[in-house]
């Protein structure tokens, strides 16, 4: 244990009883995220249940100078939640009330632990549903902190577009709230804005305010398969331009697609670049715009298009899309995937994907790919073999050219999974001297670096 | 002229010769903005022509500890040009280079002194458009700086939502960029979204990328009128539920509706609760939404809903709605206008503006109401006489009871004028402990106080 954590070791005890633990277990569990398996333990592990309780052990740390990290789910890709320093994990998965939820105006008040499947469980009676899907159940918490996305941002934005306010308590232990319930507001620095993404280095989230959505009347998907990678992405820009406001439009690689037909048993389709599409809308306009995308995409070569209305096919189409990352495993059996992220102007992602190819073919490694196309973004899938260090090198060499590509082409170096500790050298690279500025914020608002240290900004 | 600027007036004179003028015509010119007329001179105007004067001309007050206040049109509501403590007022305006369009990324790159019309005259052959529209011809650098919005916000977003990057000077005069021409971006702190809305107070954007949209096939507007104010927002309520994607969704209250009536000679309309509508889309899709919002509004109460598609008599229907400012001042011979914001939960909407009607009876006023519904977002147009002290106080005095109203409905004290030096004291009561860390930034990013000082952020 740091001697700072010993300091007020005894004082959390008395406090949190059975809620703090110092098993190595636990703190194994919480020394990392997914993908990069690179643990640093914690010292302690509490679990807090409130806003206040947070305030308080952070008001300790704060007066110790103990190191700090919150835990949500544990499923970011980037080694956000690596206690770098050790001190104090804070995880929050049992602030899981739900607080408010306002039918009328289209916004709920979660606690920081709330899941997105959780929540969308809670108010689908009310005809409601909260779009932004990364993929794994995070926490709406740890989402607003990595600024996730995922497949429906193309349509209904990111958590910058989603979160109305949080409740925060600052790096002295102080809770404060941002934002408000209005939809817009002009009054001040946009601080809701500024801790979205965040990463828990400015304070740490226990509440969130999220816009919601009402269920559309109907959904439908659709395939087409393409002959190159370039006709897909013409097909999407096309559609962006026609202003057709699809739910999503996902891109998988002619690689990604074998590696999905063989794990998700998927009927009828070639290895070839495809891509998935989602619409929303009522009958008569989720028809109007699948027929459009239709012709769109045959117009760029695109052919086998296939729409799905019935709900069992559109889940499974899209369970295959999740499963993407484990169906890469599965095709390299003993492998690790060390998934990495970009995001480009839709204009270069061809481009992009193509040079990335090359990047891949130059690694000798094999990297799926697969995107949210409507966005510009992608993430490739390197496989790797975690007991080869030569190998394993050589992923974290290919992901880091894909970052230098991607920025290279007015793009940045992550799309949605955020910084960590693992791309603090592509974030200089990205903002250059904008970097002096996100230093003097960290300093302003965490004078004693003990919030999340070593993440999102090199100090 | 205060001493500060004394020091560096020479050193300005040779670098911009006839582009600097310390006239009194130019400078009163440069005092104020529209609404609330006090002026404040700053000492000198400088004419800036690039991003590397702004730059150079900040590096010099930065050395003398210069005040500078940044002015694109001047039509800012809450006094943020102001120069409170002389200075330099930078002039943007002949920063009005279109830099680059991007139709396949739906993108631009434009100089911060480009005004929303111009941009528009510019993109529509290539069948773009950019919609965040308040209605003043603005600079894009100062809707920005504003996070301005206006009619249609409720479909496109904010100025917060369609600003992807700067380039910035800052405090020190070191050119920085910010965003990159990706959609979406998870890599590190928000600066965009930090400067969105920081009205110059922490540096100077002197370049703006914004996202842009693609013409819609079709535009129809609509109007409906209504016998009450809550049988109004019941229908916008029930068509944001709904999902209807509305380009514009405004409200004139019965007041406002008699102003416009007698100004824009609306024929066939009665001074009562009115909303316009406007739908973009397929025409087939514009014509669902528009059969929806009728069925809508006749649940609650509608009466005489007419679909307006023919551009003439669309575009005749915006410009009254445009000036409700100057039909409310028209209402008034010789009367001043002086316009607030407050945006609250949709939900509360009604109720907000019927207490307003209260305080505005108490305070035996004039104050047409117009809104954007869609976004619970309204404006009070007290109208007085500036020439009587007292009548002009009670209009304060008005102003500041709706900001408190507003925030007590869970609501902000500016939608989307901003806070500029008049609505500091509603931005305590509406963040309360929050401010610190404000100041916190404002602190950290302008440790010399010198960015358009006095505004935003109580210091």
């Amino acid at each position: 244990m740091y001697a700072a954590t010993a300091t007020i070791h005894t004082h959390l005890k008395d406090r949190y009883g059975e809620r703090l633990s110092d098993s190595l277990a636990l703190r194994s569990q919480h020394a990392h995220g997914e993908g990069l398996q690179d643990a640093h333990l914690p010292d302690v592990v509490v679990f807090a249940e409130s806003t206040e309780e947070v305030a308080h052990i952070v008001g300790l740390c704060h007066a110790a100078r103990v190191p700090i990290v919150p835990f949500g789910t544990g499923t970011s890709l980037e080694g956000h939640v690596a206690a770098l320093h050790g001190g104090v994990c804070i995880d929050l998965s049992r602030m899981n009330q739900i607080i408010a939820v306002n039918p009328e105006d289209l916004d709920c008040r979660v606690q920081a632990g709330v899941t997105r499947m959780q929540l969308n469980r809670d108010i689908k009676a009310q005809g409601l549903f909260f779009p932004i899907d990364p993929g794994a159940d995070a926490s709406l918490g740890g989402m607003a902190a990595t600024r996730a996305s995922g497949t429906n941002a193309v349509r209904y934005g990111t958590m910058r577009e989603n979160v109305l306010g949080f409740t925060v308590v600052t790096a002295e232990g102080k809770i404060i709230h941002t934002g408000t319930r209005a939809r817009k507001s002009s009054a001040g620095y946009d601080l809701t804005r500024l801790f979205v993404g965040s990463e828990g280095t400015l304070g740490i989230m226990t509440e969130v305010q999220l816009k919601l959505y009402g269920l559309p009347e109907c959904m439908a998907a659709a395939i087409s398969q393409f002959d190159t990678l370039e006709g897909a992405v013409a097909s999407v820009i096309m559609a962006m331009q026609m202003g057709i406001p699809m739910a999503r439009i996902e891109l998988l690689d002619s690689v990604q697609m074998a590696a999905s037909i063989a794990y998700s048993k998927l009927e009828g389709l070639a290895a070839k670049p495809t891509l998935f599409f989602e619409f929303h809308g009522s009958e008569r306009y989720v028809a109007e715009q699948a027929e459009m995308m239709q012709d769109i995409s045959s117009e760029n070569g695109g052919s086998d298009y296939r729409w799905v209305k019935a709900q069992e096919e559109r889940t499974a189409l899209w369970q295959a899309r999740h499963h993407a990352y484990y169906a890469a495993m599965a095709s390299r059996p003993g492998y690790q995937c060390m998934a990495t992220d970009a995001c480009v102007p839709i204009s270069r992602l061809a481009e992009c994907i193509t040079e990335a190819g090359k990047l891949i073919e130059q690694s000798g490694l094999s990297a799926p790919i697969v995107g949210h196309a409507g966005d510009g973004n992608f993430h490739l899938q390197p496989l790797y073999d975690p007991k080869d260090a030569e190998m394993t090198a050589r992923a974290h060499a290919l992901t880091s050219a894909v970052s230098a590509l991607a920025i290279r082409l007015g793009g940045t170096c992550s799309g949605e999974h955020g910084i960590g500790f693992h791309k603090l050298e592509a974030l200089k690279a990205e903002h250059g001297e904008a970097i002096g500025l996100m230093q003097s914020i960290k300093k302003a608002l965490d004078p004693n670096n003990i919030m999340n240290p070593g993440k999102t900004v090199p100090m």
